[in-house]
């Protein structure tokens, strides 16, 4: 599969400021330099090997292309020294996740549209890829992670990675176009975020008798 | 690899069962459409997803058959309108998460020897890919993983997937047979977790001096 | 790929330590005979798993050879019957995993480099699959991961990952040097045990308005 410029500068930015997503949750719980680097790493690097496991891209480019985990560790290094105080991390991490989001959607959603994947699995590959990375990095700092929290998430990179497969399918999968879907996708999640966009919760009647709750063990 | 009609019926009802899983257990925890959708995707497709990488599987199902994640998606959403009360949603997370334990173990089983995998490892390929699902859907709800709870779950599906290595073994690997070693499968489970069949727990002396627990970080 | 009998010896022995780790972190907490089978199983072959879905040896060995899932399940009844008491559980288990760190980061490093994984991406799975079975363990118990405490860990495995890749370039990699090299994972991080050696954490002012923490969902 070739990679083109335009998808590895796409790709290597998405890794960028995945980790600095990771590298700044991870400063707001007083990690370590080492454990700040961990979760930058996993958080930058996790969505790529799973996406190109699931396509059988092998090795992961993570691993093939030293330029991934180069880009990893110096970005976290530097959300280490240089990071924002603590009352706008969280508001830094979530805006990063944003941008990551929107760039590891529209660069899974190509490349197993490269591999021959088909368009409704190749727009799961792709969302997948884009939540991965924030997944990872919620699941190591002990947080609820975000794809289950209130605000839009997982849908905004479905539709972003739905328009990506359908500027393929019509043959209009330039630079320009697939750069508006990626900016949609961040568009969506950003106006989610400051406006509380969210969908209705199940209805559940209290239980009537005292419900014993989950097995203690 | 072709996958016969039984074969490809039974990895559906299995989806559509652990997906119901996953949306029941989302659903008890309050979480939005969005979030029981997204949790009855990963214990849905999680566990095949597992297994067809295991086995050299690319893309795995869950992304080269559009059916999977429709199956998945429908039916997560079905419960999002339909599901129990919560006094009743318990019950039908473990019901729904035995059914497809039962499943997900015979496919697996018999997917991982069509692959020429050794039949030791084929057998645990197919209660991983069994287990995969649920441990999936309960990490992501912050529960205990139901395999690590007192009544017997993984046991349960090792024993059928040996059954099954077995009935191929002799050239018995028909419908029938097999769906009795699920059948087993899900009865074996259900009678535990009605009985509570368990074992033994390592008996440990309580410490004389106070244990400091684990490392506060 | 070929497995030179040294390189197996030191896959199954890291494959016991880490079933041994993980089983008395289960035995610690209280978990019954499957329960501690289950997570001594899961970090004894995850970072196996890992790593052979990432240089692309499908099916992975802990499926396609039985000694590997055999070793696991025997050492893991072993602690079950023959565990330590309580106070010294936690210090068995990081002891173990140290050791599982050491020579799983070697054997993982040096399959890479075998199957024309380049240099730095080589070393990168080395470590993630010495990482990866104490990761496993301390998700499913609970625990903070390892990886994320104070006490260096990750940067021993990659010191070690890289001191056998540069002995690979050079030609020496032999028995000795390699098992010199799991000798210095394993003292590093033993030391960095008992000395407590830690890195900084990153500076954080208290914030003058009250954060509002973490989304309450």
């Amino acid at each position: 599969m070739t990679t083109s410029t335009g998808l590895l500068i796409a790709d290597l930015v998405g890794v960028a400021v995945f980790a600095a997503s990771g590298a700044s949750a991870a400063v707001a719980k007083r990690l370590d330099l080492f454990g700040v680097a961990f979760v930058g790493f996993v958080a930058a690097l996790g969505g790529g090997i799973f996406r190109d496991l699931a396509i059988g891209e092998v090795p992961p480019l993570a691993f093939g292309d030293w330029r991934y985990a180069a880009t990893a560790a110096i970005t976290a290094g530097a959300v280490f020294w240089l990071h924002p105080q603590l009352a706008r991390l969280r508001t830094t991490v979530l805006l990063l996740d944003a941008a990551g989001l929107a760039l590891f959607t529209v660069t899974g959603t190509l490349k197993a549209l490269d591999a021959q994947v088909p368009a409704v699995g190749a727009c799961v590959i792709g969302m997948l890829s884009g939540i991965g990375g924030g997944l990872g990095r919620d699941l190591l700092t002990g947080e609820i992670p975000v794809v289950l929290r209130r605000e839009i998430y997982a849908v905004a990179a479905l539709a972003g990675a739905v328009v990506v497969a359908v500027l393929q399918r019509v043959g209009q999968a330039g630079p320009a176009p697939i750069a508006a879907a990626a900016v949609l996708i961040f568009v969506v999640r950003v106006v989610a975020l400051r406006r509380r966009w969210a969908v209705p919760v199940a209805t559940l009647r209290p239980p009537r008798t005292q419900d014993p709750g989950p097995d203690p063990r």
